[in-house]
């Protein structure tokens, strides 16, 4: 199977497990499940669309070791539910104060900041909710590297160093630490949850960690690039929010070519990684390869 | 050793734990842990003091069947890590806006808005990845049944039906849903938590799980009275907050009288089913016994 059907047919198993998490309810407040508003809102965000990267990340790295990868959904889901509930708080007034996401209004434009807060709290556990129940032998060995990056010292940690930089003077080293920790570690996440899954060992892990790591830092400069250059459009959000708010973004620090070529630097790291696996690394590698090409 | 020696012993060791869940940082952003202002923030909450009912209660259930507490003290600290986050989020403005609880300001006061949403994010991240570090055989079992009284069918689905209500008139299939999800859930959480570590069997379980729902509803019942009758001194919070909020309450629906008695009630159900477990069971009988004095 070619690089893009690969992605497609991750995908698709991707929505139609992730349609099926979240029932739609009937009654107001039925009795074995959740609230239908609480729903509502969770699958709201949770169904926005979106290439589902992260979930595609972790399917992948179990890929590398097992053909069949429906063992790794239930932690797939759970990486998507994560990235979901980071993006509803992130996009709280007290937060980013977003009203747009993925073309639609934000979670708490549609249902009030106080639903927002919850179904991102709720999609939170629901995650590992969904690890606990996948009943697979190495859950709790994948369940403590995801959650390890998804935490304090993780994505959380590249939130709180973003808030508190907001219109403060642009610093290398905090824009790094942002970026890394914002948005490398829940890719990381995705990547290490799916190789601990398949019971990987310390040089697959290694080489999943240093693929990780640069796949992430790259995203990042070619999002901010894409901010930059204002491409409303194709991102489904107001552009140009980052200077606006004042935030540190890797070309405001660097310049557009060099961000341009940093990105660049960090796909080869990460291709270099991929094809630590052989063959079965080339659908990472093209990945990889694919990021940069919004910004070529 | 009587009642008040074991629960005094439970609650030393649950505090010493929790002191250490979270190292003072010295530097603002350390590489290898959490940011600062975030570890600042998780431990003012953490540490606030408090009863510690939620790990007590797990530690006891853990207690009918083994000697030794020492495994099941991660779990004990994933459940209050849990209920802090809960608190730290319903303290919000867009939630219950309070600026008082356990005597000092709410955390947003104190950080400020975004820093309490991501200090209760991390808090309940860390609830879960410290499960997943004990390494306990029945670790996966525990944190399900964690998971699913935490979560959207369960206390948070409690905390919706809160909001949902606000100003709305009484009615008393609402109120019922909103004690037994928004308090006797996580109760629950903490029982089943430690019975299913503890390896209990199908009636074991049963037992746990009457002993928590009934505790639970009489636990709700006197927080409501006492808030009516504005203990603030000892509730270290403002009182009369609910009525002024147009919170349904327990006492508001039914009066003072019945109320009491309601309480009395489920804590004989509750009682009833702590025997179940024969002479091991006396802790928790005298625990429920004892939740009533403060309304008698």
């Amino acid at each position: 199977m070619g690089y893009d059907a690969q992605y497609a047919t991750y995908q698709q198993i991707i929505e139609q497990a992730l349609e099926r998490a979240i029932p739609i309810q009937q009654a107001d407040w039925p009795e074995q499940t959740m609230p239908k508003m609480l729903g509502d809102a969770m699958r709201y965000s949770l169904l926005a669309g979106g290439k589902r990267l992260r979930p595609v990340l972790l399917l992948a790295a179990y890929n590398l070791l097992h053909d069949d990868v429906t063992p790794a959904l239930p932690f797939a889901m759970a990486v998507e539910m994560i990235h979901t509930y980071s993006l509803i708080h992130d996009d709280l007034p007290a937060m980013d104060d977003d009203d747009l996401r993925r073309g639609k209004p934000t979670s708490h434009k549609v249902y009030g900041e106080a639903m927002a807060i919850l179904a991102g709290d709720a999609l939170l556990n629901m995650a590992y909710e969904t690890m606990a129940h996948s009943g697979h032998a190495n859950a709790l060995a994948a369940l403590a590297q995801i959650a390890a990056r998804a935490g304090g010292r993780g994505m959380i940690a590249g939130q709180t160093a973003d808030i508190a930089m907001e219109g403060k003077p642009a610093d290398e080293h905090m824009l790094r630490y942002i970026h890394q920790h914002k948005t490398a570690d829940l890719i990381a996440a995705a990547l290490l949850g799916g190789l601990a899954l398949a019971g990987a060992n310390h040089k697959q892990l290694a080489l999943g960690e240093q693929y990780s790591l640069h796949l992430g830092l790259a995203f990042q400069i070619v999002d901010d690039l894409l901010d930059l250059e204002g491409e409303q459009q194709l991102l489904g959000k107001h552009t140009g929010q980052d200077a606006g708010h004042g935030k540190l973004t890797w070309p405001a620090v660097y310049g557009v070519q060099a961000a341009r070529q940093d990105a660049a630097r960090h796909i080869d790291t990460a291709v270099t990684a991929a094809n630590g696996f052989g063959e079965q690394g080339q659908f990472l590698a093209q990945l990889a390869l694919n990021s940069l090409k919004r910004v070529q």
